[in-house]
């Protein structure tokens, strides 16, 4: 029992030391995304931090369609790069894990 | 043993049920980010859902500087969230795992 807590915990940390690996190289996972007719193109991180704006000069002529435009294009960047994260970060997270039925549902 | 186990699994699906109602929750937590001068501010989500981007007019007369103040209020408000988001997951996360030291720092 002693040395299975033993062995648990050194997969715990290892498990850890994996997770911020991760976390780092996701720094250099970069995303694209753009509104339909690509006036709004956004650029963006697997760790969600936004590199790029990108606005068509047409769109300054209307200031709320413009807002519109970036919520929209942003949420979708947003959504697409936390599923990135969550998938690289939740298979780290899994393999690393005590096998207990229904605990990697935790992580997703 | 087979005890514990069972009551391993009760408390895991009892934490998953809570986790899922937290991030519910966190749908309905706003918060306000505003560029130095308040030319730009964002509304977003706990969950990392931009709600709202008011802009001034006066940006509108520079494409680089507009999308230079989105980036980093943008930057802010979603890293805010992600604060809020991971305090308040982490937290219930933590409270319904078993206790293997180390364990919770793979919430952070």
């Amino acid at each position: 029992m002693f040395g299975d807590m033993m062995g648990m915990m050194g997969k715990l940390k290892e498990t850890q030391q994996k997770v911020e690996a991760t976390k780092k190289r996701l720094d250099t996972v970069t995303l694209e995304e753009k509104s339909n007719d690509g006036f709004v193109a956004v650029t963006i991180t697997a760790n969600r931090e936004i590199k790029k704006i990108a606005i068509d000069d047409s769109l300054l002529q209307d200031k709320e369609q413009l807002e519109d435009y970036l919520i929209l294009t942003l949420n979708k960047a947003i959504q697409n790069a936390t599923r990135v994260n969550e998938t690289e970060l939740g298979a780290v997270a899994k393999e690393g894990m005590p096998n207990i039925p229904g605990m990697d549902s935790l992580f997703k």
